[in-house]
């Protein structure tokens, strides 16, 4: 199963409206920033979980059951969010370790929050026990085609926003806003994967030659702490010669401090992530290269900023 | 003297390439944030510090001597920005009582800090026997008709970003902004002035048929704290019949909370001002109307956002 430039567009058209369409803001004459920060819910994900939740929704497979997910972090608060958007029930799995902030923001967004087992696997595998149990739709935090094809459409945005560019910088983690971006624009783009050195699944990956998984950790782990590449966004890289860049802890701090005292924003450490490999020179554009970087989370604690 | 619409226009080609196009964010069919808080050095304050420095040097009235301020706030980085993007030097005319936290702020943009009497007014009296004494600019906090025609810039590029709009809410201080937008846009959408209720300057110049002196104090007068305000923002504000409302110190917090806990916009309490009238009810638009709430900074301590 691969994910086409096709599936993107109709995701397009399905979560329409119910996304925000965030802005880019030009900072250089050949550098652009992709403001997806201000997405809801504070990152990308809503885009795959929308398209996830109403491309089951149009098949009949959205029940009064509603959805499942495992995750404590942006993809189960997009997954809430959604839920609760379209008005079906959200169960979202965390281990007993989440913290508390986390679980009470997911019920802010009326999920109803099921703390199992000691890490992310165990909270996974009984999130696919309780769907298998049920006609809850489980929705993957990166790996299934939906969710790609959804944060794929943040490249149809691209395309539309920007008179044209060559390269454009994402963050991976589980490989879901890579493999969708890869697909959308990887025919006019030069698209560039950057993980930090502690989390670096893509650059396994491709290593590898396929997904393995890698020992993940950092300081953006909370956001790009996945351990293992999803195979959808493995294909899609391969397809479209996605390369790959390690930054390290210090260039991520780096990176999102100059955000905060240059622009105002504030994101996550995930957020900064692409930018880290502009600022730290592990990416270095040529002189006239257009080059877009995507700043996909701010579920950050701010107060480390100043 | 008045600004007038041609004015703005002759300032957005004299600022271009200077200051950032500040992006919009629809937020809802009827709604659409201006994220001016993106400017360099975090408010809307360079545009009109750009057009003052830039004017005066095509009259060769920008010399070596370079340029003075009076302010501790957003205007004074903005010119010590301009000054140094510009290659001259600024003086910044600050009370003894600045913190230590805005001075240090000026001197990383090179300015040369001057720390004069108990309170702005001192400063800003040392700030003209200054500029008496030698070739040096004085660039004022809001009331000079470069300094309003530049803040009308924003007004221009509201009319190039969207398709149309009804209204525009501004926050309001020494009026620099509400002057430049109301001069720019007033013919084609009403235009707001929002204020906190301890900083009521616009307010209580539209009651005296005249700006007057007022008490200010509260949680935005780091920003919106001007004791009268301008001249040139009273003319506009009245050729173009600006409506005044006024919002309490408890709907700026929430405002500012909610732009954080939303949109992940850390904005300072000056900036959240206007978008608090729509909060807290002090300004209902009707269904339809097309509303523009203008985000105008975020020199602000994000600590107190979680």
């Amino acid at each position: 199963m691969t994910v086409t430039r096709q599936d993107i567009e109709l995701a397009a058209e399905r979560i329409a409206g119910r996304i925000r369409r965030t802005p880019v803001l030009q900072v250089l004459p050949t550098l652009t920033f992709k403001l997806e920060l201000l997405q809801h819910v504070g990152s990308f994900k809503p885009r795959g979980a929308f398209n996830r939740l109403l491309a089951a929704k149009e098949e009949g497979a959205l029940s009064g059951q509603g959805v499942v997910a495992a995750s404590g972090g942006n993809a189960g608060l997009a997954v809430a969010y959604a839920a609760r958007e379209l008005g079906v029930p959200a169960r979202i799995f965390v281990p007993e370790t989440a913290p508390a902030a986390k679980i009470a923001r997911l019920r802010t967004l009326d999920a109803d929050v099921m703390q199992v087992g000691s890490e992310y696997a165990e909270a996974y595998a009984a999130a696919v026990v309780a769907c298998e149990e049920s006609d809850a739709l489980l929705v993957h935090a990166y790996d299934q085609p939906e969710i790609v094809a959804g944060q794929g459409t943040l490249g149809l945005e691209l395309e539309e926003q920007l008179a044209g560019f060559d390269t454009v910088l994402v963050a991976v983690g589980g490989g879901g806003l890579i493999g969708g971006i890869a697909t959308a624009v990887g025919d006019q783009a030069r698209v560039v994967g950057v993980e930090p050195e502690l989390a670096p699944t893509l650059h396994r990956a491709i290593e590898a030659g396929q997904p393995v998984d890698v020992q993940v950790g950092g300081i953006a782990a909370d956001s790009l702490g996945a351990r293992r590449l999803g195979s959808l966004a493995y294909q899609a890289v391969v397809a479209q010669g996605v390369q790959s860049l390690l930054v390290d802890e210090d260039a991520i701090i780096a990176a999102r401090q100059e955000l905060w005292q240059d622009y105002r924003l504030a994101v996550e450490h995930g957020g900064a992530t692409a930018h880290a490999a502009l600022l730290s020179g592990a990416y270095r554009p040529e002189p006239e290269e257009r080059v877009v970087v995507v700043l996909c989370g701010a579920n950050t604690t701010p107060s480390d900023l100043t």
